[in-house]
């Protein structure tokens, strides 16, 4: 199958102008698969939680999930994007699937990064992986990356391919991924952002280099820092079905986790 | 305090050789941790469960364990070392920690690589971790790294370095090392032995770059891949008490463990 992610500057705010850009760039591309970055049409720099409730959506149904849907069906593909979602007094910094026959789903962010905190409400819903038929799909946006479970989840629920919408201004992640991947014998597509925003008095500088990483935690394609693009790679998803490294190892059979304490401490909902 | 790593070439089966080498590198070194690479005084390359088990050694009391209190009592420093243990019929590739007073403790591998699992019981304790008064040490073996929830799960329990020793023969885990110190804010030292072991018509040629890592991700020292020596570094264990990155998060307090399917499948024990 053929995955890829889309790598662009989205302007802050003018969401029109934001899916013109994607649809445009992703033109007459083929590809079975997209992933979008992080907040791919609202913009990243958030300066209120007025501003980001004026552009949020509801998912389904709001025009930015409806423009995706559109696309998706034109092109016969699925995309994965980052999105401002709305939902009752709710704002959640979301990804939604959708395909040729539209909405299939969506997942709100679990771990927000920094001043996001301020804005949206943490992720109320489990880290889903979707059935598509020729591939099992995961999605997890951004800072999620820092934390293994999140990857670690996904895998264990069956995903082939993690699809990382995320708006990078760290220089951590690209590499972390190889250890992802690796580690959880998965495909990832990380589709970042490029450029500066400047707002409010604050900047911020997206570093690109969004990636396409294989189960042995090798990088099959990685961007540029500023390019605006889509790149689209072959892969087999059914080499993620394979968690043996060699005769006698196994890294799902392999885990003890009678001896994990991964639930054991800092529980956010303190139910230790 | 000052951690280190001390990388040499052991020679398979003659233990009392390996001992004075690792005794005349160590010198007058002055550290207050050390850690020694796995099985790091029999040599790694097996070739039959007869000739470790002749060569394995009972925690605490056998000769590997003495020799290397004894040179803990002598440095005043507490040493970590992989070495083979026989526990009545069983076979363990156990790491060993000893300090000025002596024998500490000791913690069996979990996770087994490659042929170990036709010599070797897989660890039936936990990842353990000791309070040293000056720093809290936790211990992992080897292939241990490529599964998350073993650095996750001494993180959680409160080590602020790692332990890890180490025959690396894949080029992976040095660099994966900077990703497990990242996500879980903690020291780690990597001691890798060098060399080519050629027996029974096989041969594994170890990758050496034993490396001391920090919190954030930084390589503190690497080593290269056939230096024969002992490295040591100042570090501060406190700075791995702070899991916060910046004013909104902290890496252990942001964890979402209810949404996390870390026990949900592929338990060893059929327990699901």
């Amino acid at each position: 199958m053929r995955i890829g992610y889309v790598q662009y500057n989205p302007s802050f705010g003018e969401v029109d102008r934001n899916i013109k850009t994607a649809v445009d760039l992703i033109g007459s591309v083929r590809a079975d698969l997209l992933v979008l970055p992080e907040l791919c049409m609202t913009g990243y720099l958030i300066t209120s939680r007025h501003e980001i409730a004026d552009l949020a959506e509801e998912i389904p149904g709001g025009k930015t999930t409806e423009a995706l849907a559109e696309l998706a069906r034109k092109r016969s593909c699925f995309l994965v994007a980052g999105l401002a979602e709305r939902s009752g007094d709710n704002l959640y910094n979301s990804a939604v699937l959708v395909g040729p026959e539209g909405y299939i789903g969506h997942y709100r962010k679990l771990h927000l990064f920094f001043e996001e905190n301020l804005w949206f409400t943490p992720g109320d819903g489990d880290l889903p992986v979707f059935d598509l038929g020729t591939t099992r799909v995961g999605i997890m946006i951004c800072f999620d990356w820092i934390f293994p479970e999140a990857t670690r989840t996904l895998a264990l629920k069956g995903a082939q391919v993690v699809c990382h919408p995320a708006n990078l201004v760290l220089p951590f992640c690209q590499d972390a991924m190889k250890t992802r991947c690796l580690e959880n014998r998965v495909f990832a597509v990380t589709a970042n952002r490029t450029g500066v925003e400047e707002r409010g008095g604050k900047s911020l500088s997206y570093t690109g280099m969004s990636q396409i990483t294989g189960p042995e935690g090798e990088i099959i394609h990685r961007c540029g820092g500023e390019d605006v693009k889509v790149v689209v790679e072959k892969i087999d998803p059914v080499r993620a079905e394979n968690k043996a490294i060699n005769e006698y190892n196994d890294l799902f059979r392999d885990r003890r986790p009678e001896y994990y304490a991964m639930l054991a401490k800092k529980r956010s909902n303190g139910n230790d």
